[in-house]
């Protein structure tokens, strides 16, 4: 088991949905992940937060035993961000978004390397210099979002290079590769550097290239989805940490650690926040896992 | 293996997608249903053509040994539709819709029985007259769409009583039991009558009902959708070919009806009309059938 350094948002979420709406609720990208990722592996948490950052939500990282010491707090107000979903809620509409002391973030690095990297989305410039500051003996992994893939594509396509795993959603896929193909897009992908990619569906579940073969699965069926928010980075979270957990990549812990992924994510969309990854344990993961292979088996 | 009994249109189609046009070819629920089902068992199609159907467009109907004596032709032009892909090509925008003959088509029917009967998207009404008039002694298996559940409600919920297996879309689905929630809408449905029930999504896959139990499958990964016409239509007649060669009701064999479905389904849309589906064979279809199963294992 090795360990993984995450480095992304911790947010303060306000959101609303069918189910109702949620003010001030605990969320951001890397909480996300390190939450779902310590279900498999010791996972090292590096973000900043303003001065107003509630003290209930470190204690829900810390529950978690994920290590805090690359949590800087600094003057300001925590980056804060405003959804609403509709619909068939596969898409959040984004009401509000105030980066604060997330706008100015520069990673503090202390150690000279890590086993596992998990680049969530930030600005691509930054997840750079994140990778010439540290060396990842395992797996480097990343995010992004359609506004860098748009806005800064030159510093993305560099940082592919040096990625191993990538981990984006169909609409990123499409607009980073010009494919609307989704088999087109992982080959493209491929061709910018990352030989593992996972392309996410939300409720449609992923399609992923590993090793020159492509692997998909559908989302595992919820009937109440409350809240999307965190899903793909709790997908991220729950696949890579279980990576971390074996410490051996082949075609076959690939194919397991999207399973997990695709398990943990449909817990996490089963309430609002973090609050149902908060009522689960490992074993509650893996009877969810055996089901899942049960209904997809034929 | 027990014989099919297919009840729906043979059309004229114009088709645009981004990998061309193509004018006046071959399509029609039953055609692209039958050519389908037949790789698996016998098929008798029930239809209406105008004088003007092209001998050719019989004979690729005979070429798959289709018993055509239900085949119709009367006064007039044959059914004609024009559509066009673009984007994700997950759904058609219909330009054009001339039911020519098939507006008044009365279904003849001659036997008193059958094993399995597909009522594919026809007015419900004559769906119900069908059911009237021939007793089904295996599966009664049937298709709707948007314009009949939202016109013919109350008929089609009269037809659904009497049907064992619903194979849908995920916007009919939505539409016909106002539930945005695959999984609700599952059971929302199975409380109309059908027992087993298959909502297609299209390039996402399908979610499935049986017994009580959730299956669901992603789509066959393709690198080149030429064009989606009649993927639901060879979808229904790959799984019920397969069901009506099992002749076993049981979950395993729904479960394999489906991913033979989703197989079958991604041949046809691998080029237009039901040029694929012509060029393969019964073992085109196993050999991806194991690919399939291959690639979606973990």
């Amino acid at each position: 088991m090795s360990e993984i350094v995450v480095i992304g948002s911790v947010a303060i979420d306000s959101v609303e949905s069918p189910y109702g709406k949620q003010e001030e609720c605990f969320g951001g990208s890397a909480s996300y992940f390190s939450y779902a990722a310590r279900f498999f592996a010791p996972v090292k948490l590096i973000a900043v937060v303003g001065e107003d950052f509630p003290p209930h939500f470190r204690e829900v990282l810390e529950e978690q035993k994920i290590d805090l010491s690359g949590l800087e707090v600094r003057k300001g107000k925590t980056f804060r961000w405003k959804g609403k979903y509709e619909g068939d809620m596969n898409v959040a509409d984004t009401l509000d978004t105030q980066l604060n002391v997330f706008e100015t973030f520069c990673p503090t690095i202390t150690q000279n390397s890590c086993d596992y990297l998990f680049l969530a989305n930030i600005d691509p410039r930054l997840q750079y210099d994140v990778l010439q500051k540290i060396k990842v003996k395992n797996l480097v992994a990343s995010d992004t979002m359609n506004h860098w893939i748009a806005n800064k594509h030159d510093e993305l396509m560099q940082v592919l290079k040096h990625v191993d795993l990538l981990v984006i959603n169909d609409m990123e896929a499409r607009l980073l590769t010009g494919e609307q193909n989704l088999v087109k897009a992982l080959k493209r992908i491929n061709s910018f550097g990352p030989s593992q990619i996972v392309i996410k569906k939300g409720a449609h579940g992923a399609i992923a290239f590993y090793g020159g073969d492509i692997f998909t699965l559908p989302a595992y069926p919820v009937d109440d989805v409350y809240d999307p928010t965190g899903a793909g980075d709790s997908f991220a979270g729950g696949m890579i940490g279980y990576l971390a957990e074996k410490d051996a990549m082949n075609v076959t812990n690939f194919r397991t650690a999207i399973a997990y992924g695709t398990v943990v994510a449909s817990f996490t969309v089963e309430r609002f926040s973090l609050e149902r990854l908060r009522e689960i344990k490992r074993e509650t993961i893996e009877e969810r896992l055996n089901t899942f292979r049960k209904i997809t088996q034929f």
